[in-house]
């Protein structure tokens, strides 16, 4: 794709010449995402409204150019990524957190806030925006919306899509939709706000969005447990659910994780441990999140836990997540090219999914490393790689083709929150059928008759 | 809309011909649902399982003749009454509860049980599924999925399709499909489960659904608190959730329906107040709930409650309840075609909503009377009524239109639980804008070409 003289004067137009960037290195900038492939776009564009980002689509509707939104660019599965080239639209400029309403615990933000900084502005009222991915820090609003991104507290609070009341989003053919509600319920129509969170940004580009909120739970308790062994860290995860605990955090990793995030750290995690889960409660007084660690604790002893600590200070709790946090950029240290899966299986298949990656490693001779929110069954599984070994990467490749298979046939999904984006477009067909795919294609080309959107991406 | 013989004869052979009523009778029974609005089938079908709905289903599409879903008929918008003719498909033979999965959190049935044996039989096992509308006793889980109902519990654990993980449906092309999955998450393609959850039966007839549960908080505690002013009453909702309070149910009714209930219960209310709120909290343990309840207590004092009462025993309990879930027949019974709609606010904005509800039926001279879920914002209003009396007719079809555009000015929507159907179908572009619905029309098309599962609806 190349995009015209005239169409780049056109959009600088639209958003003024300083916010479209054309030069290779400005464009190189934005042609990754945390995949680390890299496709480079024809342009880079920074939007300052809603109304600017409908006259660009209507343009690329128009000369059928593509235009694919991005927010921090830290998806895992290239969802951000132009694949077929285009324009990317960085959304960073829409920044605002327009409304935190303590009276009805909804706030209106724009696409770009950064999640954090959307968590202590709720905070710091006594408010919980409970989705809270690894890469809070710097990933957007918009950008978790778009892959209904999850994180560890979605075991007791739900992902994205359970929060998010209403958009306003720009259509690819232009025009500015609302969906939704600024209320707690709402059923009138066809439930457009649910069909584009999760939709990786190919249905519409959202840029305002109005999120439920929920009181701050104000009391958290942390605790670690030691399991010698990897099966027994798994049937703890079922027997907590199987007692009715409900825990805000179930964390865990496996012996590979553990040994990846001390060599990262240096900070004394039990490196010969079969596995470490990390666990934690939550609630309104001290003795509510109090009671519910020590049933928590209890649980994790009476399946075989060879060691438990409750974090006394907030200092020894942050260490603790300290440990789970690492794991990412140490993997990534480790083995720049791995394969970094996100799979899903019913909490009590935990152990089998395990026990499953621990033959697949020792039969393929590739190291495997598992961590992630156990408590939704949710496993980050990461085939480490050297991409020049072709042998090693044939192996990856089968490897990673027999765990989706495995997982599903466990009853599990291929993707619980990072989306299918391009990394995963492959195995699309392995869970989903001929006739839902083909309702999904007729969903796109209802919103996107002429395909500009974020080409590439999901089918 | 008449069936030829040869379509009844096709039809005989696919479910039985025991399974096929034509006599006007039998019709008829199946004419109405809860708003009291008829409509005769061309006859009416009791499908045996998912394979004989899609061979009706394809068969329709073949010979163009209507196709509509029907649970139990408890609606009140008339989602499930053949307006244009056709077939009533009653799912009510549909009525298996294969799986409740006590490790993993998740139950699997079918479409025709009902709602409240669902909840004894998840409940037997320590297990919780919230949705509770308040025709559970009779209502079915498919048609509380097509509506997305919600139910007094909503306010703290949220509606209908906050519980759907997936679904088996039949295209009205008669193909069968499965959506989501059966796992506490998953992002792979569009969630064609909250598409089709609340869609009303225009989408996909569902077959089968698997629905995530909680477990169950063994401890509850539920308290009345008397208002000698409406507005204060709504007042304490704001100020519960202003000081963080979660309450599992905040119920209200007004000085019309306490006097309403109190006429047909004979139980001692207080029929001179001006407002009458149920509170109830729940909790792991009794003193989580103890202390919950003692907290809103005190919320509502301080806002002015004149009596405050907890019950101490599950007779105090039942009776509690009784009075709320007598408003519906009871406000029957005084007059049966009132209008019922079902406004949702912002939960601050229900003070100036109950003062405009005041105004309005002193300035009309028509009675209305009010309760509903106040935690949620959600206003149950009913507009009393003798069809016989032409004046007070256009009143109140007036009355209804003032209503609508004041939520909405109130940034609150016309249908918080019951849907569209055809009682809302001349208000939904009050709400809905035309890309916005030109986008549903199209999404209807692609499930349904021929357009024919249940016409007439939505839009």
């Amino acid at each position: 794709m190349n995009l015209s003289k005239n169409i780049i004067k056109e959009i600088q137009k639209i958003s003024g010449v300083e916010n479209i960037k054309i030069s290779e290195a400005d464009r190189y900038c934005y042609s990754y995402d945390a995949t680390g492939r890299i496709f480079m776009p024809d342009a880079v564009v920074f939007p300052g409204s809603a109304g600017e980002i409908s006259s660009i689509l209507k343009l690329a509707t128009k000369y059928r150019f593509n235009v694919i939104p991005r927010g921090s660019g830290s998806g895992t599965t290239g969802g951000s990524v132009a694949v077929q080239g285009g324009v990317v639209l960085v959304l960073t400029r829409l920044n605002n957190i327009m409304n935190i309403d303590t009276d009805n615990l909804v706030a209106v933000a724009e696409t770009g806030v950064i999640t954090a900084d959307f968590h202590r502005a709720v905070e710091s009222r006594g408010l919980f925006y409970p989705p809270d991915p690894s890469s809070s820090a710097f990933s957007t609003l918009g950008g978790n919306l778009a892959e209904c991104a999850g994180g560890p507290r979605a075991v007791k609070y739900g992902v994205t899509r359970d929060y998010v009341l209403g958009l306003k989003a720009v259509l690819p053919t232009g025009e500015i939709i609302k969906t939704g509600v600024q209320t707690a319920k709402g059923v009138v129509g066809y439930d457009l706000t649910k069909l584009i969170v999760g939709s990786e940004g190919t249905l519409a580009v959202i840029t305002e969005m109005t999120l439920k909120l929920l009181p701050l739970p104000k009391h958290k308790k942390t605790m670690t447990a030691v399991f010698p062994k990897m099966h027994d860290a798994a049937s703890a995860v079922s027997e907590i659910i199987r007692r009715g605990l409900v825990p805000s955090a179930v964390e865990y990793l496996d012996n590979a994780a553990i040994r990846c995030a001390e060599g990262y750290l240096k900070s004394g995690l039990p490196v010969d441990a079969g596995a470490l889960l990390i666990i934690e409660s939550d609630g309104r007084t001290d003795s509510e999140a109090g009671t519910a660690i020590f049933e928590l604790e209890t649980a994790c002893r009476d399946c075989g836990a060879s060691e438990t600590k409750i974090a006394k200070t907030k200092e020894e709790t942050e260490n603790i997540w300290k440990a789970r946090k690492a794991l990412s950029p140490a993997v990534y240290q480790i083995a720049p090219d791995k394969i970094n899966e996100d799979i899903v299986v019913p909490r009590s298949k935990i152990p089998l999914m395990t026990e499953f990656l621990e033959k697949l490693s020792k039969d393929s001779g590739l190291a495997i490393v598992a961590f992630g929110h156990a408590g939704d069954g949710n496993i980050h599984v990461n085939v480490m790689l050297d991409k020049k070994d072709k042998i090693a990467l044939g192996k990856a490749h089968k490897a990673v083709d027999d765990i989706f298979d495995y997982t599903l046939k466990l009853g599990g999904t291929i993707s619980g929150e990072h989306g299918i984006g391009i990394t995963k477009l492959d195995y699309m067909t392995k869970e989903i059928g001929p006739v839902e795919i083909k309702l999904m294609r007729d969903i796109k080309k209802a919103f996107d008759p002429a395909g500009i959107l974020n080409p590439g991406k999901i089918f």
